[in-house]
């Protein structure tokens, strides 16, 4: 109906495609089709635990999710990034897979596994040597012995470098002593501390050397036991951090350390050490590299929380679909049947470009998981360094869309749902309160933005990039800056665009707005040009001698817009690739159907920021209204197949609860 | 600092103000102070209920905010809307007013007050004659009766005409025999139900005369008892609506009527009753005006939602920026100390602006109030019907954009208060589900800026306004279209823009950014043009014979866009009304604090909708982005009184919760 009207007379006849939803599902699934079944099914066995979240006391709730993540543990699931010698599965894709489907259910068990598994056993197994991870590795995959990862203090979460937790060598025990000087460096909001860890790995400013001059080498890894059978060890304070917005299966807390010693090998030393006479040695001379690259081991926790939130707005947008083809409301069309929501235009433009941001993001994710796997499969390698920080970006970037998008999108379906969707019996309450503190953990989103574009600006030179945050303003500011000019001014960058899309001058005008390499050439030039200012903006700043912190702050709006503008191309490049290199036996249905949702995503992108394309000379008005008018129309396209649509997700009806909304 | 670096080089000479925060308080909480102190000082002697909504389970919750209610109600703070013959103020913009201070705090006891006293009392009130004001104001008032309001449905929500609970009277015993007819249409999501309502306004298709010649007369409300000492009546189901997503304090339920029979004088007569005999009779003739003459009695509602939610969003903004000027995050303007959160630029982007609105949205909302206190207050008169029209739009979109605030900005503070604001000790928790539903609740927020739109299209013309969505749309596209179109043409309406700002057809590119006049000829503008293309766009359809309903759908994002262009044109000038017409006594600091936000808040609201103001021809590239400039500029000025702006709402402090964010 809506589409057929759609269709102005003498264009091409517009077929509607058949969506064959396995064939999508599997090609949504990839290589990881069997443990993303071995996941749907468990979380379809534990499906009662949406209702036990609801009806457990928080005390009792946490120790059922713990019982879950142990038996979910014994069926292989979440061990798959350990090695095989240790009872785990070999595969770090796989793993990643497997995190990110059980974001289908509920969101305790998700960060209980990601604390245990990525974030604890994650330390052990890359800050750790064979020592460490013959001691703990078997243990911790069955989740027998369970541990927490003590970063975080109540006074710096974003900024690790500067911890307050200090790690003391003495020589004369051959231990180090583990401090907390005053509440702002006790360890906070710490998953696993307020009940069930036995092992904490506890990050620390170290220092080594005579009192008298002691030198201090910056954050390391130690592993510290924090409670035996269930009772804190001396030295060590614990607090709960009682309840939260949401997450309530996990038990996060603070801890204090007051001069708790730990043997010298409870230090995780794959990247530097003590020797028993207290001298400090590490393969990685620069301070600032050494501790970037410990912390760079640990990308996967961000590749997992992007992940996470991108499938946790799977099961929002899944409900709000189905509601959306059940529910009727006024009389519209008709005087006697109400009209169903989703033939609205207005619930359409609520939910169809969601659909395509998800799709968009779930073939992004596809490319940060795959790169995060070669990259940790493969032997250190000096050549996989640049390999390295490039992953580090893709991740930062990833999880910050990702879980923007989640936040955004589980608003947008339980506002979509009225007030049925405000019942805690649906999944939305739980999806939101869950989901809400991803832009922040693991990395603050806005953070995260300028560590992409710090990585942006100095293009990815190792030698630039183990500045802090301040070093990097003055390096950009004071030498670099000729250098990023050059690399991204408007000449060369119209030079490399035209390659694209011959056409001189006039090709953003003359292209189709389907054409992919229009769409990836807006996004391109936008994020070239962005870069391009902030390099200028910096220089003018410093030029004029003012205080860099000043600059920073005033330039900063656009230091996140360009990083913004990096990821979304992107995830328009994945999604671009992905529709472009479909093998060969993908239905034709289910061609047109990816093709469409390509399209509406990138329009709706280029839409959304239109007012900078044509600030910025790359969209005439004629051109921006009909790029509005073409996102509505593949609006209607979509509205006949968006259950298809949503369906080939896989998200588990166990796991949509929601009896009142879909019925 | 950050301030001085922004006047370049021979501009005058910015003086940072000195804000009077009492003085700013006593003009924000205008000739209300009172009644305001008041629920302040019961919200500071009730703030453990904060702690309760915590730590007490749901039962115990529910009574504890019924206890609060009923003891709040003894200080005459909820009673304000009622006659004083009955034990109440008789002043309604107090009872508004309190009602809004009433969000500061936690907000079951606020939608517990508002289902007792805006709901149930108000119908009772509005819809009631004197005999129902004598059986139950009085103990309504004290909140010893309690009631519930019974309109939604499972099935219906924001489409209350087609309800499907009837009201059948039987002629031979004199009363009405209330059923329900399936679960669609069991009344749903029902405040008061589930628990503590001994009685319902129960709204029902209401049918007169025999059997076999039954005429429905429609939507009509009752008194019927549902409850009597604690005990469910005969023929009466209730069932809990269990945990919701927040406001557990509430106790929410639905309810089944099975053939329950009350007598004649149930039936709410203001506005229509029927005979003993069975006949029907009324006042007012068409049964569309009827109904929303009902309806429009109840306009209260969304005037205190609307509040509600500007208030809401007041305490996520207060500790926000508390938090934001204590907290340190990396080292940026200096090696040795980290810098406070505000004086990074992106800080000041993601929280300024959001203050400036939440001023604008506070003086728009005294206008709602003001004219509410009038309209309700006088006389009924045929006179006031017109404004009784305007009042009902602008108390819609009010609500609408309050709500909408709200959501954005709590979500927003969360975030920037990072993983410390997701903490159950901390107010964000609450707060955000809390005021989650108020986007839905007392009308869907996309279907109340339709109900503003149809106003807008209609021209408010009494003899239109009684139509129903479909012939609302049938009246445009097909009688009207040529007037509004007349109306709003481009011609007239330039030619009234021009009157505003003389300076030719180049006025906008002439005047000053911060000349009031501009921003206001720019909303003025960007509101006529949407309508007048609304009704183009919606008589082009009708012109080819195309369905009402698809054509409806098609247009509809342009409608929700007129309504929200109309919305924010009232609230900036509700805004510049206030700074220009601030009584002499106003110290010259706040003067110009208020001037700022002003500036801040209508730049920043061009700015969002930057991409039309270009493509409809009313900015130019160069201004478009110096209008950027000037929204940071204003947010750099903002910032060193950012404390003392919060501080002006008067939250209390016990409200704030908060520890370890405010300290």
């Amino acid at each position: 109906m809506a589409t057929d009207t759609a269709v102005p007379a003498g264009a091409p006849r517009y077929v509607q495609p058949d969506v064959d939803v396995p064939a999508l599902t599997a090609l949504l699934d990839g290589r990881f089709a069997e443990i993303r079944h071995l996941v749907r099914t468990n979380l379809a066995a534990y499906a009662s635990v949406l209702d036990e979240a609801d009806e457990l006391g928080m005390d009792d709730f946490r120790e059922r999710v713990r019982d879950i993540v142990v038996e979910m543990a014994a069926t292989g699931q979440t061990g798959m990034g350990f090695p095989e010698e240790y009872g785990g599965g070999g595969d770090i894709g796989a793993s990643i897979a497997a995190f990110e489907t059980l974001a289908f259910g509920d969101l305790s068990v998700l960060v209980k596994v990601g604390v245990q598994f990525g974030l604890f056993g994650g330390a052990i197994l890359q800050l750790g040597t064979k020592r460490h991870h013959d001691a703990y590795l078997q243990d911790l995959v069955t989740g027998q012995l369970m541990g927490c990862f003590a970063m975080t203090e109540t006074g710096h979460g974003s900024n690790v470098q500067a911890l307050g937790t200090v790690a003391t060598y003495d020589v004369a025990t051959q231990e180090f002593v583990i401090s907390t000087h005053g509440d702002e460096s006790r360890k906070d909001y710490i998953g696993n501390a307020a009940k069930h860890a036995e092992l904490a790995v506890v990050f620390a400013q170290l220092e080594v050397g005579p009192e008298s001059d002691r030198a201090s080498e910056g954050v390391h890894a130690f592993v510290v036991p924090i409670r035996k059978a269930g009772k804190v060890l001396d030295g060590v304070r614990i607090e709960d951090d009682g309840r939260k917005m949401g997450l309530n299966g996990v038990d996060n807390g603070r801890i204090w350390f007051d001069e708790v010693r730990v043997p010298r090998d409870a230090l995780l030393n794959r990247f530097a050490d003590v020797t028993p006479a207290g001298v400090y040695e590490s393969s990685i001379d620069n301070p600032n590299r050494r501790f970037f690259t410990m912390l760079g081991t640990l990308v996967q926790g961000r590749v997992c929380v992007g992940g996470a939130g991108i499938n946790a707005s799977k099961v929002a947008l899944t409900i709000a679909t189905k509601y959306a083809v059940r529910r009727r409301q006024f009389e519209a069309a008709s005087d006697t049947e109400e009209q169903l929501l989703l033939d609205y235009g207005m619930h359409q433009r609520r939910l169809l470009p969601l659909i395509a941001r998800t799709y968009a993001l779930h073939f992004a994710q596809d490319v940060v998981r795959t790169q995060l796997h070669d990259v940790f499969s493969a032997t250190p390698d000096a050549a996989l360094e640049a390999t390295r920080r490039e992953l580090e970006g893709r991740a930062a970037g990833t999880k910050a869309l990702g879980t923007w998008h989640a936040t955004r999108t589980i608003q947008e379906c339980r506002e979509a749902c009225g007030g049925a969707g405000y019942l805690a019996v649906n999944r939305f309450a739980a999806l939101k309160a869950d989901t809400d503190v991803f832009t922040t953990f693991e990395g603050d989103n806005h953070v995260l933005l300028q560590l992409v574009a710090k990585g942006l600006l100095t293009d990815y030179a190792s030698e630039f990039e183990d500045l802090d945050q301040l070093g990097m303003v003055r390096f950009v500011t004071n030498l670099a800056v000729g250098t990023v000019i050059e690399r991204t001014s408007a000449h060369k960058l119209l030079e490399r665009v035209k390659d694209l899309l011959p056409g001189g001058d006039e090709w953003d005008q003359e292209a189709g707005l389907l054409d992919s390499e229009y769409q990836l050439a807006m996004l391109r030039f936008r994020e070239e040009h962005m870069l391009s200012g902030v390099a200028r903006r910096l220089k003018r700043g410093m030029d004029q001698k003012l205080n860099p912190g000043v600059v920073f702050s005033d330039v900063q709006d656009h230091v996140i817009g360009a990083a913004n503008a990096h990821v979304e191309r992107l995830v328009l490049e994945a999604f671009v690739e992905k529709v472009r290199d479909l093998p060969a036996d993908v239905p034709e249905g289910n061609r047109v159907a990816l093709g469409l949702l390509c399209d509406l995503f990138a329009l709706s992108t280029i839409e959304a920021d239109r007012a900078w394309f044509m600030e910025h000379g790359r969209l005439t008005v004629q051109r921006s209204k009909s790029i509005s008018r073409e996102v509505n129309g593949l609006c209607r396209k979509l509205r006949p197949i968006a259950v298809d649509l949503v369906d080939a997700w896989g998200v588990p009806v166990e796991m949509l609860r929601a009896p009142d909304l879909i019925g």
